[in-house]
């Protein structure tokens, strides 16, 4: 036991890192690598069991409760850590709440995760030998990334995912709101998981509800590396070419201005206000009962 | 950062609210909005998608868990807020909990709420072009609100009303209930989710468990506005004319009657009780050891 | 505001009841209505849509949830309460820890509770008019009470019925051991559905999980008296006959005494040893600690 | 009462084991017997049914939900207890968290756990007339144990199992870890019980998720003796014949091993650093002021 003791702190020694930011990316890295290989995974399950071991409503299970055990990983640091999701950090920078220095790191540490976590599906799905599963590439790109819906037009796509990541933001603020704090403390991964879960119960059917960049900007690289190529989104057009490139990275981040805008304007001010309101109050009553007090002297 | 802090500072100042009632009823339709975007949104996922996204079930579980989520969004004023249901105000004010006047302020604001919800669902899944998703009006009017079975009778469905909202009050008067208290302190909305979604899982067949009054008006007069229009319920004829507009919207105002009734009369009365008998002992006690302690003296 | 106070506190003084036991006889006999409300609600709703709004696990969550939400309503008397279930009152009973005579006022009250949720069930679904919707009697009789699967033989019934009942009671005495307490107090309810969820979704194929007495001794009377009667019973064949009135009502008690057994024997037996060893310990270095001061002084 | 009282306390006296790791390994015992019982009761529940009393998913939710009970069953000492799966406790080994003397012993009562648990599957789907159900011998082995689907080879297996205990542990040590916590204190077991869920929403298609050796292992010696016998295994083939035997048993430990080094290195190493920085800097600040003092004296 002894030695085994010295050898697991000589380990621990030698791979601690200092910086804390980098902790930090480390975490969200690690985070949207279980996010996404929960997630997709259970989206492989569906499409090559060819539905015998999922429906719609086990994907959105999975992505719920993957979303709790990711922000439960990764949150450690005081509740400053856990977004995994750039619309998420990008809200936490409009509102004061985070440094803007944090956003183009985490983007990218979260993005890579979600490249990670892609590259663990296939490996479990697609195998050393990829030729053991044989699946047209359309069918199994979808495992992946999030494509539109045939019926979608560019602006109802953009529209749709604005709404998503509004709806989730809005949610999110109301849970982690420092001033309201509905949530008992430490529920709040699973609140949160609940919010994943009911977006993609009822805004799941045009694009696959990707209100996360990084989710999706990950799988669309590993998929164009591992031979799904751009070809595959040749096929389906220009107009889908533009769609995967740009409404499922750019949209999210104005819905999530929208979703702040909308908290703060109909929840987060009012409550704020409240705050200060009896912060003032408690402070006139002092000096009141501490005239009182003088005058008495 | 300091730049951005002193703008948002200021944003704040503009737009806070002194009013506690307005900001209370501003609470009550974004919460109600939420909770309509989302059931509603699964029940159009389920109609559009032809089942493929959906089940009875995830309509359920939208329902319920967005439930929970709009109650955390809005229950921030000490637990006196966050009804999202006239029914619930209506049975707080028959209590004497809540003061009468804040019932048909808080009623418009839910229906207000439903039917801003109502048009995001339109938007999301109607789109911009309305002829993208060529859908018959019957078929889709139920998205929104909510039309009764073929085999329904009138005094059927009223009877259904009231015993859905009777059982949905009993619960929620348990779950809030001052002297009771089962539920850990903040796990109340998420108890209340699971009251929605028992009720859409056992009572949903007949008419679509509404329960609550203004996430049907809501809907009913947006697709009347949107050009559903009164033909359709010309089209099923007088009996659902009827249905349409008293049923849902009155029944549970009874069935809150019925609800409050059977709480207090089997628990509440009981409970209230207990805790005054406690009372008096206590004050017994105190008045004999002082009576003690004045004898000693 | 005053006068309603005034009708309020009123209505409350003439109702109250002044005896313990009695209380807890109309909370058992509400929370029983309600489990029995809900779970048959949710078996009619499947059956009378011919699978359309239902499957079997909406069933399993619809029991399991509303025994979460019955037991909250009804367990306000200091967790002695909230049985709801005659087998889980006879354990309690043979581990001492209520008194013998609870037994019976408990079961006449939990029957008393399911014949009512019952004849809920029965007015939302079958209506004022019986003939609205026109259902063969063997087809609907099982959505009341639980009736054997063709393959059944009477042993391995029992056998089903003594193991469903012993995990129950199992489960449950692990969740409310006053020296194990792995669960956070309040959420004590939420444990016992997910008990009740999980039995069904692996026990509930042979004959429909009644692992409760009063549950199905309640309908079996409804359903006799509304029409089904015994004919429904003789067309099945003397086997279920017999095993309608004698398994379902007795086979529960004997597995609440293999269920107590197990886990006295692996569990219980040796946590209240831990216990007892600690406060040994503790009483003897408070018996050293005396003597050196003893010494000292 | 008084007589039953002195009953029950000579029954406790004449069963309480003194020996503390025997009744740690009872526990464990009981605690994988229940998993087992509930898991594969709703695998032989979809199977015997022919899917009309389950689904995919609720296998899933059933293996989660008894992951839950059965480690609320067997927890109590300390939380050192409920592993309930040989990778768990080598994995606790491994960081010196748990002497290596307890792991043979735990797998040891694992193991018969799981066996008596597919005992009594046994007993409730097949009975005393093991006849009365006439089932062909490859259809329903896999009920109990785990076996590979016809696409899957023998590296491609290998590594599906190393993934899934790997995410296991990852998600299990970031619950536990005494530095992070970041799971309000009781609610440990439910959030096991999602990670065993979302494992099986998303990797379970391709060999059934035997992320646990003791749950594989034991089952398979009860079919074995059961009568579906080693002529089963010869039928599938020497590669399946390889796999039963060693993939899933062997697999798990390497995963475990990946685990905890993803996690030590990306997570937990981070976080102990963090902790002894506040530690020393806790004492450096105690020194300064000790100085302060002292010079002031």
């Amino acid at each position: 036991m002894g030695k085994q003791r010295d050898i697991l702190e000589k380990l621990a020694g030698a791979f601690q890192i200092q910086h804390v930011l980098l902790r930090q990316a480390l975490a969200e890295c690690l985070g949207t690598l279980i996010l996404v290989m929960f997630g997709c995974g259970a989206v492989a399950q569906l499409v090559l069991s060819a539905g015998s071991h999922g429906t719609f409503l086990t994907i959105n299970f999975a992505f719920g409760f993957a979303a709790t055990l990711c922000i439960l990983t990764s949150i450690f640091f005081s509740l400053l850590c856990g977004h995994l999701n750039p619309a998420v950090t990008f809200s936490m920078c409009l509102l004061g709440r985070e440094p803007w220095r944090k956003f183009p790191l985490f983007f990218l540490c979260q993005t890579l995760g979600a490249f990670l976590g892609t590259a663990i599906v296939f490996g479990i799905y697609f195998g050393t030998q990829g030729e053991l599963i044989v699946v047209g590439k359309n069918a199994t790109a979808g495992i992946f990334a999030t494509y539109p819906s045939r019926h979608l037009t560019l602006v109802n796509g953009f529209f749709n995912h604005i709404i998503g990541t509004a709806a989730l933001i809005v949610c999110i603020l109301a849970i982690v709101d420092p001033h309201n704090n509905p949530v008992p403390r430490g529920l709040e991964p699973f609140t949160v998981g609940f919010v994943v879960l009911v977006i993609g119960l009822s805004m799941g059917f045009n694009s696959g509800y990707a209100v996360n960049p990084a989710r999706d900007l990950g799988p669309h690289i590993f998929t164009a590396l591992a031979g799904w190529g751009s070809g595959n989104v040749k096929k389906i057009g220009h107009k889908a070419n533009t769609f995967c490139f740009f409404v499922p990275i750019c949209a999210p981040f104005l819905g999530a201005v929208v979703g702040v805008l909308i908290y703060q304007l109909m929840i987060g001010y009012h409550l704020e206000g409240e705050v200060q309101e009896k912060q003032k109050e408690m402070e006139e009553r002092f000096k009141l009962s501490n005239m009182i007090t003088n005058e008495d002297a």
